[in-house]
């Protein structure tokens, strides 16, 4: 039998703190155009996605970020019907919009291999999501296309590498705008945004750029033992619909009627995940 | 100029994952009777505790840990005034403690080394609680300790090492009986519970004991970054006081009387550390 192995990631977006896990077994390994893709087989988290040597999403737990980057704006918009994935490519997210009577879910990825590497190594995770009648797959540079769109989705959801690749144009204020742009007037985004621990200075300068656009800017929180630095944060800007007013009573009611099978989201954790600590609250909100 | 290197945690109390930690230098090295003690310098958490190989508290994110295991009990509990604290050899619980009206915090750590090293290398954690008029430091095998106890006090904190050295005899049953009974009848515990994730079976099995002393057992979360595993838990139980029955409003008034600093902790997210995502729930409350 083989022995397992202790593997530390080989990149670190936050140049402190490194992830290690302990793997069975290297299972595929890819360099694309845009990036190296490597799936490995791990002792603790099943199967996972690394690209350019962070790990992107796990087996094990790839269930709490997708949930909570999509049914968070999904029940918070009253009728979400034209949604607009950016990245993604392991399919969880397309998985999950389709549990709402979407009418379209375009999903823009820019690297094809990383959609062929999941559905062949990992479909738990999108589980036929790229083959529903309602998804719409366009291999595409995300910045590119939200640039084109005008008044267009009800939600946006940029679900994107951190900011060292080819996402590196997703973090840039012009990409903001033609979100802004690119959503209806009702219209909802959500932006995963890292750590709210190692990250504080860029989440700061994210959260008043996108004010400058957007009336309703807030964060959310959950926390995913694959993703170092404590709790993960979700940007939510909404052009009209105040994330605040949405009571707690109006989100059991669709959660409900929608019959969503969840296994981390519901609609108590939606609200909790909007509260936060001292420390973070000052740092996104003071003056200084 | 000496080049940072990456430390991987030598000790995994998951066998599936570990930190990695960019290090500037190594400061201090102990066997003592007990465990093996070590601090660092670190490029992104100030200093670094680590016991036999794991991570235990770093200068930028123990405010977290600490301010969370030590404020939701003492602002639950209508009246502390004798409070046990058990481990906490950093000093860390004890100076949140003090930042209440109690007149006793009694603190039980077995390693005296652990106390002098933190003194010696990390004071700003203590900061000066050990001096304190109303702390006493005793160095003790807090399992026996607590066996001798009877309804003697109103909070005990227990802030022990994960089960791997000389805390594994604090998560046995007996001691969790012995607490109840070194409890005053109003009396509340809080236990540290490592990974909410990584730990399913073992936080189940753990709260089913509980319950069968405590009317009221319930799991509250924060996340750590220098913590794996996603959601940190601890363990409230109680002997009389309702922690669903205390309103928001109660404590926001506590609170703003105590003229709390805190960094972490505020009455919101005292209320939302309680609302547990679905599979969490699941595991401990099912009946299977």
């Amino acid at each position: 039998m083989a022995k397992n192995f202790w593997l530390l990631e080989s990149a670190s977006l936050y140049k402190t703190v490194k992830l290690g896990l302990a793997i069975k077994r290297k299972i595929f390994s890819k360099k694309t155009p845009y990036q190296k893709i490597e799936i490995v087989d791990s002792l603790g988290f099943g199967k996972v996605l690394f690209i350019d040597g962070l790990v992107q999403t796990t087996q094990a737990d790839e269930f709490i970020y997708h949930e909570m980057i999509s049914h968070v704006p999904l029940l918070l918009h009253p009728n979400p019907k034209k949604v607009l994935i950016i990245g993604g490519g392991d399919g969880g997210v397309l998985r999950e919009v389709l549990k709402h009577p979407v009418k379209e879910a375009i999903m823009v990825e820019i690297d094809q291999d990383v959609i062929r590497a999941c559905e062949r190594f990992m479909p738990e995770i999108s589980e036929g999501a790229f083959q529903n009648k309602n998804a719409k797959i366009i291999i595409d540079d995300g910045f590119k296309f939200v640039k084109n769109q005008k008044d267009a989705f009800d939600l946006i959801i940029v679900d994107s590498c951190d900011p060292l690749g080819p996402a590196k144009k997703l973090f840039n204020p012009e990409f903001y705008k033609n979100v802004y742009l690119a959503l209806k007037k009702e219209g909802v985004a959500v932006f995963q945004s890292g750590s709210t621990f190692m990250q504080q200075k860029e989440l700061r300068a994210f959260f008043e750029k996108n004010k400058s656009y957007f009336p309703f800017v807030r964060m959310y929180l959950t926390a995913i033992p694959t993703y170092e630095g404590g709790f993960y944060g979700f940007t939510l800007v909404s052009k009209k619909i105040n994330p605040d007013k949405e009571g707690l009573a109006a989100v059991e009611k669709k959660f409900k009627n929608l019959n969503l099978k969840t296994k981390y989201y519901n609609p108590q954790i939606h609200f909790a995940s909007f509260v936060l600590p001292n420390y973070i609250k000052d740092y996104l909100t003071s003056k200084k």
